[in-house]
């Protein structure tokens, strides 16, 4: 185990620990610790919500869930030499479930995977599943299984959902400035299109007074990905991975969490992986004036790891830009399509005794793929998604008989 | 070799073929041959544009090129038994390049892969390459080679990216009111939202008269997918890959072609992949009512084969729904976020000597992997391009002395 | 596909080609045709046997089949500038079965796998399956499935069984005497301990006279692998693997046959693989001097293709050098842990109704893996037997209740 | 972390542990811990050798290790309600090196391959390599990197080297005079056809007086799998693996240790593994009978995990059974088929400037799979040895211009 420059008590929110972390991005977060390139360490995370949820056949606590802290993240590291204009090189060499596998907090022992209600934040299907569904994960090992969708059991393709640089004060303004500029197109929008800064619950670091006031009044939200890195949600960061994250601040400020223990392309059901707190060990380089070398000024580049759960039988489902239930035609829209692969996976399943809540909740979670598969055949996007077959403990491959239905209990609903 | 049921003379346009194919979707299209389930038979395939692009260093003929003739489809082939609310279970046993490698017609040993003009359909990246290109490739097995992108050389992902059934006289009606709806919001738009039914150059089999007529002036267009299967441009419809088509008129009518050497995912240079002419052997069976029993209504299922090409190691892009160019952010735009991916690749590889045109050709044809990775996270959408490192003959990775650029030549261009 | 350098017509036996190939090594077969470093071509190939086999359910002509026409060779193709000491370097292109796959020679659509008897050569498990057997494989694509192993069903791993290079007279002197030391241990066992040289039933190529005479006196069998390749039957010399060979004479003359549409490692049953006549598409290339360069002197290198059919659930059978028939401890002997392992699965199998005969015959067939997994803990070896699971249509894995055993049918036996 | 049953204190030999492990396979070592069907729990390992090599630049410890004292096995645990005939079904969740990764024990961060001299044991290669040697590696993550191995860097293909369940009195009486009549065929052989019960250094879990006397007289030695399972240092009980064991004592006393963080087929060093302490976590169940119900007597079944680490490109060596430097021909014997395969690779790898003891460490250590190619073309057996490329950060592939010797440094040797 290397050095842990960023420890965690479970048993206490963020703002608590030692050394708290922070929820929201700015430059002026203090370094928690420093490292030099080179250097192997361990970051220990809080699960995303800083363990709102509960191991428990309820999802009231998904339906009743505050974002506003969320993503609680570790750090930010500051790695020693780095300067705007490079790549800082972070090569994933572990990262798992909270070692003490007994406890409160998601992680230990345990993961849940949620539906949010489209008052509180919504999912990508939110439009046919209003309402909060939960379901809670075993872990065993690298596999997975859950009392809420029995005959799955499939390895997880671990990953951390949201690492980042800390942006640069002119990044900053820029995020706020175009993501208003878009909210402001439909303010009043369930969900919203989009979150600006928020002070409330923002949790700052080592941050006190003026700066801390200043850290929650401007520090951008950190559910999207942007220009730092962010919430990828890449199921692909997974053991071995090594990410080229461009530094827009002295010393890079490495910060994230958002642990997975598993997740499905699209993370569809928007807290839709195996969410957990635990560890990750890095290790560090810089590439000195990488962005300008490479061109990789917009986004991260990275490369996956070799150990990814290896399956080779996979049953497709297909969708178009095209909304069957209105008969309405989008233009080369991506989204819809992968929207429409999605309710024909969850379609499919519901005749093998599956609630749609369910299969959704299966579709976020087990390693899925979904590939953009066409994106020019005017006026027709095509995305598929692959569902390995092997991870059902029955054969759910079309045959001529029919789908063998049966009774398959039901996820954790709201009261 | 099993029975060849659709023969193609590739030295003659579709419409002088002893039995022509079509190049418009109708219920009316005779059937060309029938079958039974359980069948292997062959079908042979012109390539896409009817053989319009030749084997040279211009881009003229891709500029110049005559899309209404597109796609020339050999079909339909009939499997008796076939009624509406059946699926059609289609296994691609083979499929290659037209065994006579010697010869004018794309497939006879070479292939091409083109970028539209924008005036003349545009492509993915349109906006950022609005002329016509053009790279040839040769085929050496299952690997392809092209003089216009030396240092690159690739196992293709063979498939077709056209097959389908029959539409009904209602869904063709549909496609044609809902696809309209679409063109209408802005009828002058260039490229065009969508094609409309179109008369000249239908090709329409057998049928004279009347029927040919009425096919023409109503028959849908074959360039997106829809509920019949056609234009997916799927990949990964690969060697032992099984399709479950729905079945929406009596004998299923199964037409197709559009076949390709090689392709990424997206298909992004829009005539993209490595086209070409070639043949396909398959193996029909039925599931009677299968469309209700398994809830396929709107796209087909498949299973991937299991030879598709093994690559381990990818290096990865990553875009976001934000158009850098303006900074304007979208809201959970998976097309907008893998047009970012692409530019993303393309910067890359130029800083390695290839021309921004030589990798948008690149990135269409080879056995990239496009992926949606986040699809809930406001406002930002997360695709992934996955470009395996093993398709250079140069180590093409990140390494902290900065990328090795040399003369890397140039595709066809227009003069 | 390329230029055809030796022709077979199916219909006719090797010795009666308009150029005939060769059974046996010598460096005096002449060139049937010559080509240059860069050049990419076509042989065809008969079925190793020279087609003795047929589509029928008997194994008479298994157990009557003449080994001394065998292995019938196509070539010798010389290549220009090699000289001994380079190594020739050849990419498998493509390979495959007859393409007119209608007609009485296997490869026409069909093959099979046959258990030799032990007094004609017998195979690896003889003294268990002293008798003759057969089974057929009729061919989809890439797919072989067989009337005589029903709830089978794969696909297949091509590749040749043997191909290599003229050897030397000192070499081929050499394998004549330190095989016939190995003979005299003891001349009269059953099956023989090795093949000296027979001219009965030797086929020379387009030699004649005197130098036909000599090659049949002095010719080396074609059944061992040794120093310039040979009958290695290994089965990953795939599509898209590259092989370099030693080169032991003026112009290589590579020569080769034995086409397997699929196989297991081992080759167990002896005539294992699905044997076939059928096509090869190579291109050539040298590395000059590079038998020294690269240290290559006993025997060639590869690198397998990336198309090999992939499978990801395996169920693995382990042998250990005892013969626990006789409680008989042997030190580190990897063939007797290999064939323990491979015993334990036909025991396994046919828990499930399989007959022993064609459990034999499947392990012969299929895509399995033999590995040599542990050879120093003394005193015993330890080997293991890969055996997909998804290649039978039911669930072959362990569970609680039981194997669920069937009428499993029977494999073609001698009457 | 699931509950652990068996602990270890890594700065004690197993001797002074609370609870003792055992060096010797006997039916009376005293049940440890008794767990149930179903459970899932923890044990920890010392490393095999009980930690008498050292991370340092001398062989010297490798040269004079005390081979009585191994292997220390954790255990027995007792699993309730298993009884003789029954298979006990051990999925492998977990395992790894010491979590506390600073230490003087192998596994506390680092572990070693190392080469043992013929007058001890010697290896796979002892004619050629009769002196001892050593290389230490650093783990980071899943990845192991050596100073003693400059130029190379993999995933580690982690596993246990030796599991079983305890012997009956019957079963190990079989085994004694079995291993004892080999042994009486050439007793003064160096190294030794196999190793006799040896009392010196015996451990034998908490029995006391008689039983531990009888222990240390009769119990078998660890070193070679037999049909209990025991040491198959089969590198492919990776995580997510499923292992059935024959049980043949009541509560089947499971033990076992000798963990891997890596080796390549055939452990060909001898101590060739990179070898650790650690912990591994099982999950445990019972099929009732079936050892019958599935005929599985002589040895284990497994079922390898999906999480092996990936690779796509390899460059394959042959051998056939043939001492070439003897000019001697073996009748199909796999193992001087292997060990020629061995020598071409560390022939092949000695041109590119590593030593041969280098080249001979990391065939050992490195995930290489080694291949019964084919086991019947008499007389010749063919081996193959597939070593992925990726493990090198050069370019390994054979080239026209000959390999890029340079100083790769040297392992560790004696003084």
């Amino acid at each position: 185990m290397p050095k842990v420059v960023f420890k965690i008590d479970q048993s206490k929110p963020m703002r608590d620990q030692e050394v708290p972390g922070h929820n929201r991005w700015h430059p002026d977060v203090p370094v928690a610790e420093m490292v030099r390139p080179g250097d192997e360490f361990r970051m220990e995370c809080r699960e995303w919500t800083d363990a709102q949820i509960g191991d428990n056949d309820s999802a009231n606590d998904v339906r009743d869930v505050d974002l506003t802290v969320a993503h609680v993240l570790s750090g930010p590291i500051g790695v020693e030499g780095a300067e705007p204009g490079d790549l800082l090189v972070v090569d994933i060499l572990d990262l798992g479930a909270v070692p003490q596998q007994v406890g409160e907090a998601p992680g230990q022992g345990w993961g849940y995977t949620g539906v949010f209600a489209k008052a509180n934040g919504g999912g990508f299907l939110t439009d046919y599943f209003p309402d909060a569904y939960k379901a809670i994960w075993d872990f065993h090992g690298q596999v997975a299984t859950s009392r809420h969708l029995p005959g799955v059991r499939f390895t997880g393709i671990t990953h951390p959902g949201l690492f980042g640089t800390a942006p640069s004060a002119d990044l900053l303004s820029s995020w706020n400035r175009r993501e208003q500029t878009l909210i402001d197109t439909d303010p009043q929008r369930v969900p919203p299109l989009g979150l600006p800064p928020l002070a409330d619950n923002a949790v700052t670091g080592t941050a006190t007074g003026d700066v801390a006031q200043r850290i929650a009044a401007e520090g951008a939200r950190t559910v999207p990905a942007r220009e730092n890195g962010g919430n990828h949600d890449i199921k692909n960061f997974t053991r071995g991975a090594r990410v080229f994250y461009p530094v827009h601040v002295r010393d890079a400020k490495l910060s994230g969490g958002d642990l997975h223990f598993s997740q499905g392309d699209g993370e569809i059901t928007f807290c839709g992986a195996i969410e957990m707190g635990g560890y990750i060990d890095f290790h560090v380089d810089l590439i000195k004036g990488g962005m300008e070398k490479y061109g990789v000024t917009t986004n991260p580049l990275f490369m996956p790891g070799n150990v990814e759960p290896r399956y080779s039988e996979f049953l497709s489902f297909i969708g178009i830009s095209v909304d069957h239930d209105t008969d309405t035609n989008y233009y080369l829209d991506a989204t819809v399509a992968y929207r429409r692969a999605c309710l024909n996976a969850v379609e499919y399943l519901k005749r093998w005794g599956y609630s749609g809540e369910q299969a959704y909740l299966l579709l976020g979670a087990a390693p899925i793929e979904g590939r953009v598969s066409g994106i020019v055949d005017i006026p027709n996007a095509c995305c598929s998604l692959y569902l390995p077959t092997a991870i059902f403990d029955f054969d759910v491959r079309p045959n001529a008989k029919g789908p063998a239905s049966q009774d398959r209990g039901q996820c954790a609903v709201t009261s």
